[in-house]
């Protein structure tokens, strides 16, 4: 159990000598036996267990090679990042055609990575959605014991049924709750709008008591304050709290590269904000970002930019909340 | 007269059997001697008639293939929607190359439907804006009586003069005003901004008294309250009040399908919020949406995507203000 | 076995009265009991299954609306297609994550059309390349005695080793030849060039001996007349000839919506020219067209286009070869 | 009667002193009583008349934009261009909605040209196909007994039903057969091929006797020498030989700007070498090039590139037929 | 020294007779000896300064071409523009290869202008942002006895080391305040955010005691007042103000056609504003907009728009400053 | 003399333990005192001294890149390339702003390597066509006895005058032959075609002896053909024979990313028969590849893909030549 199917990349940026002014100068390779690092990334690049096609499995890829266009400095925050250690495990082994061997190994690579580094922040880069209930599956074989709750920022409720469509990106939050994973009421969906859940979904998350936090209802206080509420409720229940970033939650014209974006969804400041906050949470170990396709993404790039963003700001706060920067 | 020019859509969903959970399951054809829906919709299919090359005749088959998207329930207001009856009574049939003669096709189907179903609200896709001339028009003809106030949405005045072009997309408010069939000051436009006016236009706006109300002007008070309080001015004076809704009142980085919207727009959700309220007026019997253009949309489609949420908020405004959901 | 899965696709064109002047007016569903019709098409839509990110699986919906375009006359051959009867099955239903279930509701399907109508030529939509192996299979279930001869024409071997991806697009004729269902030798590919093949696999197609053709040759003496060639030689070994066209065999610049299409390819002359001279030959009772994926065809949907002509030059062939013209 | 709308185009280069090395310092506006040029062109930009969306009545514009990457000299004749006088007429003035007032423009400024300059050569850039019927019956209007030829390169018949249609373009050839200006049996099309001609119109174009020459016909002779063989039978017959080239003529992936070309069409080698035969013919006074829309363009304006390289084709075969170059 | 390498644009709008009432017909080529207008454009077409690949050179004719769809009647303001006159000088003309040599022609034609219209302000379209550098001592070499203060809204703080790159596009503020030219602490940036400023470059800043506002601290107190506040400021110590706005500073999302913009940027209202208040300024007599690459603009221009909105409301805020409205 | 500005490229694939199937597991990056390679290539990115703008700087990388989908086995001639050793020597580093200085860089690199590795076949990846200029340079400061001629495949003369442009990418034949370091009748230019040379280009060309070889006269033999014709001519007088390929020979339906493609150009199939003829010329040891701007390409890269193929086809050759495959 808790086999370790990371791999690295399959491309590199030439490394640089001197100073890490960049991301990819910044983020080194995780290496065995070095101690616990930081904060650890990996990729789990699926996306045919997508319902629709999605190239979502290339965004860790894109992810790296975006790296080279940010500076290790928030200047918002009048922060340096570099003392902050932030390693990078390489991509969980896919198989080309076996959808939960692809699944069963990102879980084992979670497992591994929680219970070697157990004082280290986790990062997945999906993906599609479906790795989510892989990864907390993981976490969950790692400390058995210990209660999840989740806090997903998302369009979607995500509890489509996995008896119709087996392990799809449309059923983690479902899988985690009648696997007896996770609760109903320990998961808070923030950013929930418009028309994009249909009836039985809604039904089933008020019968699981799924903690809906719409949009519109986030907005009244403030995005960031929305989701510091939910991680305190999270908290009092929970000793391991999970953030799943399902990127569709961005509104479509910011967020093109991301099929299942919608009108109406979430600003980027409103997410960079959340972000920063909820890296600021020591009570959040385990984060990932997912469902961003850059095959679809425009000319400009500008959904991945968002999305290398979007991680910088939760690393920012966590730099914050280490008091490493 | 009023004859019906309505047709059949050249193509469907294949219909499924169980609940109406998405749109496409939902809306059903309008068929005769079924009572009166509490909504119908018609598609007035043409551009020809734009100044610009426009391809706004092909939005009510695109506004129609994009329903499938969209579930009947919305989350912000925790609404089913599915209790309101919407009818699809089909486009109206063009003629290829006479516009004028398609021009009176449009006026006299909703001459028919107006007549037919005095108690449904009528929702007309367009098709550029001269399309909202002839729908007037129609409306004038069953109700002759009646004062009609018109609420636009727009970025433009849309009173260039037909005598120079014709009965073209820039005209409708002029046909309408110098034509006898609406006051100019029974018109509002809400949106109007920067330089996209020029300068006889606003001399004959002011002229003709039409209320020009500047986005800048309806941001103070903000862009559903402005509508709300536009539509108490007009109830007052007018027996019916029809609503158009130029979608390039948008801004251009939200609807870059629709040719003629610009920066310094609306945003999407200043229109979701006010269509909302439109909905909700029961005074608002008719309303249309012209000018989308879904072969200038970016290619994640986010300008037909907000075109249909638009036109979900002036639903959901109808199905509470209707007590229905 | 060989149970049924096909299903109505999910949309469709609004019948017409008149006479079947177009494509989409001609084709019917395929009704039970209505005896043999001339040609059933089905589609296969899956690409899940495909090492990269494709879309493949959208190729019959696009495929089918392609067909408005087209009108039921070939003019070269002056020749009116209606009096052929071609009756279309819908598609196979897939499972969304399970690919060896949807694999083996292809091959049921197959085998149910082929045992249900064993006079009709049969077409398959895919999909990507593994729907081919599947198919086979599926007829190689209805008459396991007969000898089943493969003409591709394919840019590349698709022998990649199923131990390792599966059966992934890239290995469905490995999937036969080491399954047994078809032997090497009677396997004939026309297209191959350039460098698009490793030496692995070269090495295998040698060891199978498997007829490589290299576009070079083929061009010798004309592609029509290599492929005419290349059945002659089948004809005397197999009782059952299957031709599996993938559409990466095209050149890039004709074919951008075949992910896998290459400089240096055939050309749409060459391969239509080929299609006809199949479509005569009688011999010739299953075909299918893979690997065309919409989503990354050009703006004004050439690739489709082409694949739609190509089917209705093999058709064309069909009904000159029936003198059912 | 011949009345001239023709107008200034509403942009021009900057004139350049120098020599006229590039195209657009070579063609001068024509002007007032100044003798006649060798070439007259002007522009015809109308498409609303088209039945599709089309913005080929953005042409003419962006063909003057595009001269300016020509160079003066052809090399593959070794050929001076400049001493030939080529001028600029500019654009008919259009009317926004009434399509039948624009047609009778472009009719009026053509019978006018042909009237006034009845020894050059006059050359219209389109705008759709249904400028074609204006233009030909301006000639007839000041040549009332000259036999009219049309040589038509093209895809289809366009003999579509204006009884139906009105004077849309897929109508010009049945226009002006059935109003009497031109024979059936004195139009000859080459270029068609495959599917894109319904049943109804070839039976039409067979009872007119219309002389179709499809492209694999064409071919077996060579392109150019099939044109000039009609050339030769037309000239046998009329008196006045009008070429329209109808850019749908090309193969879809050598002219994606032209939304109506398809698979198995003209190569722009073909028609390159047909339009220097053409403009070698004395007996050729009358081109028009239509049914190119800029907005479909790919990125890097093959199409219209594609375009001016035709006109300089005809250009170049003018100036070797004229003995000026 | 300062000569005048200023020439017409290579193509123009063509001249209509009537009233002004868009800006290609308000803007006058600036003539010699007609007196001071009230504002001069003029281009710097280079971006070969530029370290990435930029088309920043075509802006200015892109900008010229766009004006056609602006009326000179801001809405908002309820103000005709008229009354205020505006020439255009054209564009610098450049060497094609040697980057030093017109970097020396925009200085010298900055100081021609600078000294010949000492009244008028002074308005250049870039180009990359080397071209600041160029205009800043331009105005220094007619002012030598004058302090210049620098307002620049920008994402980057453009200190790189011209040491390393020489004078390119990341340079410009650090030539100037090395050079002598400006001191560090006369400069305000206004718009840093995120990961976008090397530390290295962030250090010299603080250094030099460049103004840093970042966007997040400009928002508190909203835009258009910090750009005041900073104004103010900067006329206590200066004599002359220039303000540079490099384009970069607008969200990636509302200016996908400036290479360097980023996610958390500056929006299109933000900066509409303070450019407003810029305009009303009477202290800021030099601006300059850069970085603007229409190359890379969405298929509807949406940047190129933003980017003469932009300018019309600088324009604007002097109309209001001037009183000639 | 000859210092070595080549550097590692920014970027490489992780090296992959088996065998060398595809190109990016088969060449090796050049290392000091290893013996002479057969092929050594190295990238010259530059593209700032184009005239219009050009990303062609970006090609080496794009180049690197696209390896991974080339395999190592030419299958149209059953040959192995692998024993053939081709060897990388990164990129010339390029100076940001001084294009002279990068000139002379591209050049001592050039000079360097080939002094170094004389016996070594030498491929330089441009960069736009300057670069071309001082390659040739470099050499004959490594071989200053040596004749040199120059077939170059190509749409221009690229003999525009240095004293105007600088040494721009329209001028590198002009520098060597006004420079006297090639003689105009010893450069044979292919692919000439159309009206792409104004006529003082084709004066000077005729002055200097260039021998000019249409594509229509070099089809008449067959383009491979009069490749190897010229080669033939050139070897009775040129001890050294450096072949450059301006990728704008290609048609501009097969070349989209090749800014400077034009209509009627030369085919990929020709100019892939006549690289692989080069490759087998032994007198042929210098080739480059240039003006093939990856930011261009289509969404597909056909243009970038099409660069690797020609390429390959050299390396054929080569390898057929050598004996080696």
């Amino acid at each position: 159990m808790g086999e370790n199917w990371l791999r690295k990349p399959e491309w590199f940026w030439n490394p640089s000598e001197g100073e890490p002014d960049f991301v990819h100068q910044w983020v080194r390779p995780l290496e065995q036996g070095e101690g616990e690092p930081d904060l650890i990334l990996f990729g789990a690049p699926i996306s045919r267990s997508s319902i629709s096609v999605s190239g979502a499995s290339l965004y860790p890829q894109e992810f790296r090679k975006m790296w080279k266009s940010y500076a290790t400095y928030n200047l918002d925050e009048d922060l340096d990042l570099t003392p902050f250690h932030v390693a990078d495990a390489g991509d969980v082994a896919m198989h080309t055609t076996n959808i939960s061997e692809s699944h069963k190994r990102i879980q084992e690579s979670c497992a591994y990575l929680s219970r070697q580094y157990p004082e280290t922040a986790l990062c997945m880069i999906g993906g599609d959605h479906s790795t989510t209930a892989c990864a907390v599956r993981g976490i969950k074989e790692t400390f058995p014991e210990e209660t999840i709750g989740i806090l997903q920022l998302d369009t979607h409720l995500d509890v489509r049924d996995p008896a119709e469509l087996g392990p799809a990106n449309g059923t983690p939050i479902r899988q985690l709750i009648d696997g007896g994973v996770v609760k109903g009421d320990n998961v808070y969906n923030i950013g929930l709008h418009g028309y994009f859940n249909a009836r039985p979904l809604i039904s089933y998350a008020k019968e699981k008591r799924i903690r809906m936090v719409t949009l519109k209802q986030a907005r009244e206080k403030g995005v960031p304050a929305a989701v510091n509420e939910a991680i305190d409720r999270l908290s009092e229940k929970a000793g391991i709290i999970y953030v799943t970033v399902d990127m569709d939650v961005l509104d479509i014209t910011q967020a093109p590269g991301v099929p299942a974006s919608t009108p109406g969804g979430m600003t980027t400041t409103e997410l960079f904000g959340a972000l920063m906050e909820i890296g600021k949470r020591e009570e959040v170990r385990y984060i990932d970002f997912v469902c961003l396709d850059p095959t679809k993404d425009s000319a400009v790039s500008e959904t991945v930019k968002a999305g290398v963003y979007a991680w910088m700001q939760f690393v920012t706060g966590r730099v914050m909340g280490s008091g490493k920067g």
